[in-house]
């Protein structure tokens, strides 16, 4: 089995090495425009060997795993070089344009639109490890679009890498992705904006930061090659929800101003509802 | 060693979970106004017998871990019945109003103001646990107010907890706490408030929280019983944070609205550099 990866980061690295232990006869092939990250799969074992696009005619699976702006132009390309029976999947963490890009390609029934919900702040190479897609969800967009014999291959790789599958139009998943990862991202870089601003000047005064600002900024640690597409790509969501973010910060504001702390004690108590709703969640 | 512990949850009950450890003499005495916490303490090891107010003359020291409203009138109490000898401490997240509170006491000399940089979103005794305070910064306030006798032994026990010390002001300590911990608090239960309003009628959204999520929203689970007052305390300079924080806010959707993902990317970019801030912090 030849599986392509086409940059090897996190998110693809991590699922080629996960298919590698699971399929040990599998070859794979690394194709990314950074040089030293693929010199640096190949030393850690995370790719076997470099290729290029020519090779793609050879390949049975190709994972797509680049900035959402890039595989726009990407992904049809690849389309247009594979041969019949090969499987070509992205894990993009927008799904409506790629979908509508690639709506009218020849090949379409080769593509399968993904999204793997996981991940961690850290990027590259050497960011990929074995186990990161266990008991996570990958939601699938329009699965019908995809050839019956695709969809089989895709499900099987994703059952032995452990994740459940949810189906959901693309339209939807860009919609609730803003709640549920975008708007996190964002108001996680602005936290450490607004605290690095202030305290640039402060000599030791990050001594102060404890593991609950470190869990809150986490994210602020992202890679902007990634998310800056990705907040272009879903523009409309991510302000609906940074509105509706902003405007129960300002009602926060307001209360305290107001000293009716009762409201704010309730306004948390009512949250703290959140605790049922991660259960189960890392 | 009489050990009173007043308020048995997270810090309070962790921290005679260590005493214990170091100091296998000492006999932990719990006072609490939820009885249902007092005997689960007691059925955990967290303390040893239960205390009334009335047994506090016999206190070598006393800690003091409840809500920081309720501390304003428990602590000049406290201070009233123990013996020139005994160390009054308490771990509160707000040090102005506590301080000031305590200034004229004919005791004053046998308090010390501390705040223990620890913690989880989890409250009550069963939230308690060993190592808690390991390589944690502990900010003591006024520490010249404090006898010199009763420093010393404040010191030799936070020492054995694995604790670093910092001495700072009252009035410096609530201002920068605001941004370090106070903001990331709020910015978090907005969060979780924001994705429950919109996502409250929809099945199964919730599959789609990945570990980003649960890592910012996380401190939407603490106490509202603790926190309230904090913010209260705090109140002018969590404003202030909020104000700047909303105000980063509405500038990056500015952004987004003009389309200007460039200096989205160089915002996001400049904020990376919160990776070098938070090394060491777990």
């Amino acid at each position: 089995m030849n599986v392509f990866v086409i940059g090897i980061g996190l998110i693809g690295g991590s699922m080629v090495l996960d298919i590698k232990k699971h399929y040990p006869e599998a070859t794979i092939y690394g194709i990314d425009t950074n040089e030293q990250h693929l010199e640096k799969a190949i030393e850690l074992g995370v790719v076997d060997k470099k290729a290029t696009f020519n090779d793609i005619e050879n390949a049975d699976i190709v994972i797509v795993s680049i900035p959402v702006d890039v595989q726009l132009h990407i992904i049809p390309k690849v389309l247009d070089a594979v041969n019949d029976n090969t499987l070509v999947l992205d894990v993009g963490s927008t799904k409506e344009d790629i979908c509508l890009a690639l709506k009218e390609h020849p090949k379409r029934r080769n593509y399968l639109a993904t999204h793997p919900i996981a991940g961690t702040e850290f990027s590259g190479p050497t960011a990929a490890h074995n186990g990161l897609f266990e008991k996570k969800t990958n939601i699938i967009c329009e699965v019908e679009k995809t050839a019956f014999k695709l969809q089989e291959k895709a499900l099987e790789i994703f059952s032995k890498l452990g994740m459940r599958i949810r189906y959901m139009d693309p339209k939807s998943h860009d919609k609730h992705i803003a709640y549920m990862s975008h708007l996190s991202h964002i108001s996680s870089f602005m936290l450490g904006k607004t605290v690095i601003e202030k305290e640039k000047n402060e000599r030791d005064i990050f001594d102060m930061a404890g593991s609950g600002f470190a869990s809150t900024v986490r994210l602020a640690k992202s890679s902007p090659a990634m998310w800056a597409p990705i907040f272009e790509q879903n523009k409309t969501n991510v302000i609906e929800t940074l509105d509706e973010y902003i405007n129960n910060l300002q009602q926060f504001k307001e209360l305290m101003k107001q000293n009716d702390f009762t409201e704010i004690y309730n306004e948390m108590e009512s949250t703290n509802h959140i605790k049922q709703i991660l259960n189960g969640i890392k």
